[in-house]
């Protein structure tokens, strides 16, 4: 009745999640020990420390909440809000809508700062925002997961700064993707994601905290609402000399978090990145060749590409031939946006020339069964130009 | 710098985690789709279907929620508790007391039932808390994660139904290991966690609601506090048949708990449940010869027994030595119990006669070397007894 698991094999080039790297797969086989167990402690300590490293911080508060993304982004907001507090929620995608759903569950105000689904949030409407309320935070996203957009963040930091307030921003897929300097563009909290461009499985939110933020965190009023992602009990066990036990750690995906972020520092942040501009610059190319608009006319995050899908061309069809017939899986559209783009991920070990060139030969023979009108090898001629100029 | 992970082999005899069944760790590895893959959804319902099993309900909201157990603890009580509103927490041990803080932070009003940590909650004193209160909602411990207690249900489940308040019940350690039957005891919602009786990694907690506790959850008058362990959202994805996404689904933990759950339901709830007590009876046995004293009287839970440390008997160090010298892992105590019990526990397959020779064995051979006045033999001896009887 309840057969063998025997799942099909799949080129994972959605917006997550990734394939997992075999490294990362072999660690999560590792012996599991118990969570308080000497050597457990180390491998805290290292994810830590490995981290810090990605995302560019000396923040002492940096480890991994035991929940996926979206556990990231509800602990963001429930610890530094309290009831009452206004909040400047930046919202131009799938996402900003969601975090006005959290922030008025935790009790917080909003104070939307929109701009179109695709378009980039500017500075002088964060000012603008900060200025006519007395929000002390602001929420941002990096790589918008709904529209690709790579959002500009240097600027509106330096804003956030001058009016005493915190920055948090949604590094979701951005993280190991995407150039990301929490310090140096200075972010106050950044969350992310274990299933994206760290080729981990899901069910981690890797998080860093300042030092401003936290101290914000401890002198709040009441308690965080949430005892499970209150971050000041959390930290007694992953970062206190003293491990005050919390609650049972997710062992074997931070054994394979701890891997994936061994691999991305022997890699290297910046060849990291470079290497998911150039795969992503190809694979625009190909898709434009083919006559397809990539949905950012700018800003683009080279982790997830959104293409709109031409008129008259069946959305669910293309997917399910897509996996069916190629084992490709990329991912339909959100909120707003379903229906009208299809998202692609070059994510982590997902981002290579091969796999440019695989997905762009599949989507053509795709599009072309469905009717679309375009000469078979134009988009994977583009990439391969694309890719023997850069 | 960081070097290759490559933790030690541990036989896991503490509160949990346990060790992995090897087809669970298998299971783990298959390949990875995406979280709205068809294959992906038929495991979904498969992993429901088979939870409904192991809980014994008919309930229709059965899933996991992408936490540990410690989140669906905080789960079960934020979707049942608007603020202001009174609930009954049994506190007994260590977790009650953590309970008291979830409620606060929820907005509750809690209505203490105490009892000696070891000792179990009378049906008399829930009934005295219900009619002395306005409290719709009761939370209690099945088995007693810190003190070894398994706690009677189905009288209170009665009274708490004459009352017409709801039973919520903390099966974190019990689920899998000792008796439990959610509808047969009228049991309205009952959480438990991955890394204990079912042997799979820590990283998910199994929940079922009743049609009766769901209709609360549909008419409070305010939203549930938390995004993230919001019910009725979740269940939009695991359960209807127009799966809407929430957030990614940790899929590897749920192809494990799906692994987790046919092996159980091959060896059969009842024929495990006698498993679990057969061997923690030969445990207790062994103890006793030691000169060892069980901390509950009565009432002992059999997938987890705590044992008071003898005086004179250094609790670290003989943890220590029992793991480094054994390679055996047991918790200490917790809170109040700290240095004054361990924890042992047989979860899962790791319920076996073979562990209770083994564990006595070095056991005896620690708290000799500790300078604890015993004869070698005498504890393996007594279970060995005990087993023949059996």
């Amino acid at each position: 009745m309840y057969g063998e698991l025997s799942p099909p094999q799949r080129l994972l080039l959605g917006a997550g999640p990734s394939n997992l790297d075999p490294r990362v797969l072999r660690a999560l086989t590792a012996p599991m020990v118990g969570h308080l167990d000497p050597y457990f402690l180390d491998v805290l300590d290292e994810t830590s420390d490995l981290l810090r490293y990605a995302f560019k911080t000396k923040n002492r508060l940096t480890m991994a909440i035991s929940g996926t993304g979206s556990a990231g982004m509800e602990g963001a907001i429930c610890n530094v809000v309290e009831r009452g507090d206004e909040v400047v929620v930046c919202v131009s995608g799938f996402f900003g809508e969601r975090m006005l759903e959290i922030v008025d569950r935790c009790g917080g105000k909003c104070v939307e700062v929109r701009a179109d689904w695709g378009e980039i949030i500017t500075k002088e409407a964060v000012e603008e925002a900060l200025s006519n309320s007395s929000a002390k935070v602001v929420w941002i996203v990096h790589g918008g997961t709904s529209t690709g957009v790579l959002q500009p963040l240097r600027d509106i930091a330096r804003v956030v700064r001058e009016y005493d307030s915190l920055l948090l921003v949604d590094a979701v897929t951005s993280l190991g993707g995407c150039e990301l300097d929490v310090d140096g563009f200075g972010i106050d909290l950044c969350y992310s994601a274990s299933q994206k461009c760290l080729n981990c499985p899901p069910g981690l939110a890797p998080i860093t905290v300042s030092e401003r933020a936290m101290e914000r965190v401890r002198n709040r009023e009441t308690k965080v609402q949430s005892w499970y992602l209150d971050l000041s009990e959390i930290e007694r066990y992953w970062l206190e000399s003293n491990r005050v036990y919390h609650h049972t750690a997710p062992l074997l995906l931070i054994y394979a978090l701890r891997e994936a972020l061994r691999l991305l520092r022997e890699e290297g942040l910046e060849e990291r990145w470079k290497r998911h501009e150039r795969n992503s610059l190809a694979l625009i190319r190909g898709l434009e060749a083919m006559g397809l608009e990539v949905y950012p006319k700018a800003y683009r995050c080279p982790a997830l590409t959104a293409v709109s899908i031409p008129d008259g061309v069946d959305d669910q069809s293309v997917r399910r031939r897509l996996r069916e017939e190629y084992g490709i899986t990329i991912s339909g559209g959100l909120g707003a946006l379903k229906g009208k783009v299809w998202r692609i991920g070059l994510m982590g070990i997902n981002s290579t020339e091969r796999n440019v060139i695989v997905f762009l030969e599949a989507l053509e023979r795709v599009l072309k069964r469905e009717g679309y009108p375009l000469k078979l090898g134009e988009g994977v001629s583009a990439a391969i130009e694309a890719f023997a100029r850069n």
